[in-house]
């Protein structure tokens, strides 16, 4: 195989979800009959990298050094809500249901892969904290082992600072059939039941 | 979500077989986590469109005019093995019992895509056939209908040019299981019994 052609094949192959044939077939769609969506590729590629930096409050991705959910002033700043990732920042915005301000953490406490509180940028959030005008947070980590030590630290924090903190419901999905959830989610459901 | 952020996650979802969900996790590992990899990735395809074309004789990728394969004098010039893909050239590569040349359609015939006999440089293999050093030809297209209709118009090109012409063995696979198999394939391996 050619290098160059071997070479984007191991580029494309570091992308999430993608193996080694995958990879082939992209490189050989993208050099045959997608050669112009290659080049868009690579300028947008180019241009993210040089353009898009953490918001300097919430440390979503943004083009600008604050971005512009933090800069709108229509915003309830008085309610955080802390999220693991940009996506889920993306699905709670899509819902249309949430009117506060974010704080996005890139991932979970994981002390094994060097993921601490300052990775996950919480000096930044204490900060914020501090500034005395958040009222409540939202911690929305994922249901997970990890999502609940995560929680379970900024509750620390939000607690020493004296800001009242909550997290997601847990229980029943809408539209979801109780016969196929899991006992642990059901037993949940019922616990919290109102 | 930023302008140069959504301009990354449209250009990766036109990758094959990436949605949009697929793309955002994209996107937004390459700018996190990846960005040494994001920008390795946009030189890689950088150059591989500037470096990598179609050899002249058989038309794989290369970053020759023509390729180590038709340029290799051990391998034997006088048998070449028609395939629709550079991946299935590979695919024949890796049994290694094949020491022929290749010829690559980069497709099958498909009319009603705009894929004619000179979108499948048949006008080259046909030329080649002309050299007269092609003493047997292999036609390796896939066993769907496009492939079967792709094989039988290179055989009327080999016919004319009085080149002998043969098809890939079609029966049960190897490891496989008959009681898996299908009708058509079962009833092929019965008729070509030996």
């Amino acid at each position: 195989m050619a290098k160059a052609l071997n070479q984007l094949v191991q580029s494309l192959k570091q992308l999430p979800g993608v193996g080694p044939k995958s990879a082939q077939r992209m490189a050989y769609k993208l050099l045959l009959h997608k050669r112009h969506q290659a080049a868009a590729l690579a300028e947008a590629l180019t241009e993210a990298l040089a353009d898009i930096g953490q918001c300097q409050r919430c440390r979503d991705l943004t083009e600008q050094s604050v971005c512009s959910l933090c800069s709108d002033s229509a915003r309830d700043a008085s309610v955080l809500c802390v999220v693991e990732s940009p996506l889920d920042l993306l699905a709670f915005e899509q819902t249309g249901s949430f009117r506060g301000q974010y704080f996005v953490l890139h991932g979970q406490l994981s002390p094994l892969d060097g993921l601490g509180p300052s990775e996950l940028g919480l000096p930044l959030f204490a900060s914020r904290l501090a500034e005395g005008q958040i009222k409540e947070v939202i911690i929305a980590t994922s249901p997970t082992m990890e999502g609940e030590a995560t929680a379970y630290y900024i509750q620390q924090l939000t607690d020493a600072a004296q800001v009242r903190s909550s997290r997601l419901a847990q229980g029943v999905p809408m539209g979801g059939s109780l016969e196929l959830l899991d006992g642990a989610t059901l037993a949940q459901a019922l616990m919290n039941r109102h």
